[in-house]
């Protein structure tokens, strides 16, 4: 709560800087450590969803479509609220493996997020025509998103 | 991790028992860490995108359609992806605040969650139409499924 104050104007700034990509008000509001919270959360909702598809993809977890369907769905619906959580002024910081490289270049950072969304949207669209043979194909693409960005932005540890 | 195989067992009869509400496969590759941890993100999301709208109806944020629009379409999304994040054998845990009665009455709980997904779609659905002097009420529907849910089914602390 203590950010609160210091990171309003840096925020809105980049929501300022971005146009689209960040709605004014949306940074405005939160401070680091809820954002901090915010987009770690998502991503480990991501993860907990690509977990049953990798399975499948991989022949750990039986093939199943409405449950491909239903975390394909999931993943496309998170993917979507990645890029408001790294406003202007909320990292590089303590506990977050996001690196300066996502304030430094934002326009990159936010493209891969993209990138991101558009690959699960795919995906999703994709999952109910699927089979155990084609699965891991279409799941590569997202996985090669995730990596994309993970290689340039996310810190080994 | 270590979790994962005892939780596979009642976590596919938790499916089975609760049909449509839970996909076949949905809970048997998670483990109770990583379910915790999920349900647990998709709170503190619901958590942040909820803070700017609360912030409107009080008139402490600048009220914004495409901002209130924005964060009523995150938090609808991430509302229904809330019912799968507590299959049998995933609580009560040390660093939930999950009471038994989620799984003890199931029904009831999923009931709870299903209302909030209503509720956040509707608030989704009348954002473009809401002012400051309405958003009071609107957003009170969702306030009240919240509380309803944390009454019956979330400890104290």
């Amino acid at each position: 709560m203590s950010n609160h104050r210091t990171s309003r104007r840096p925020a809105l700034l980049a929501a300022a800087m971005l146009g689209g990509l960040l709605l004014a008000g949306t940074a405005a509001a939160q401070d680091v450590e809820k954002t901090v919270a915010y987009r770690q959360g998502i991503f480990k909702a991501l993860s907990w969803h690509i977990g049953p598809i990798a399975g499948m993809a991989k022949g750990e977890v039986p093939f199943d479509t409405a449950s491909l369907k239903h975390h394909a769905d999931g993943m496309a619906a998170l993917a979507l609220l990645i890029h408001e959580g790294f406003p202007e002024g909320s990292g590089p910081v303590e506990g977050s493996r996001a690196r300066e490289e996502i304030w430094s270049d934002p326009e990159t950072f936010q493209a891969r997020a993209a990138n991101l969304a558009e690959q699960t949207a795919i995906l999703a669209a994709r999952a109910p025509f699927l089979t155990q043979e084609t699965l891991g194909e279409a799941l590569g693409a997202v996985g090669g998103a995730c990596k994309a960005c993970h290689d340039d932005f996310r810190a080994a540890n």
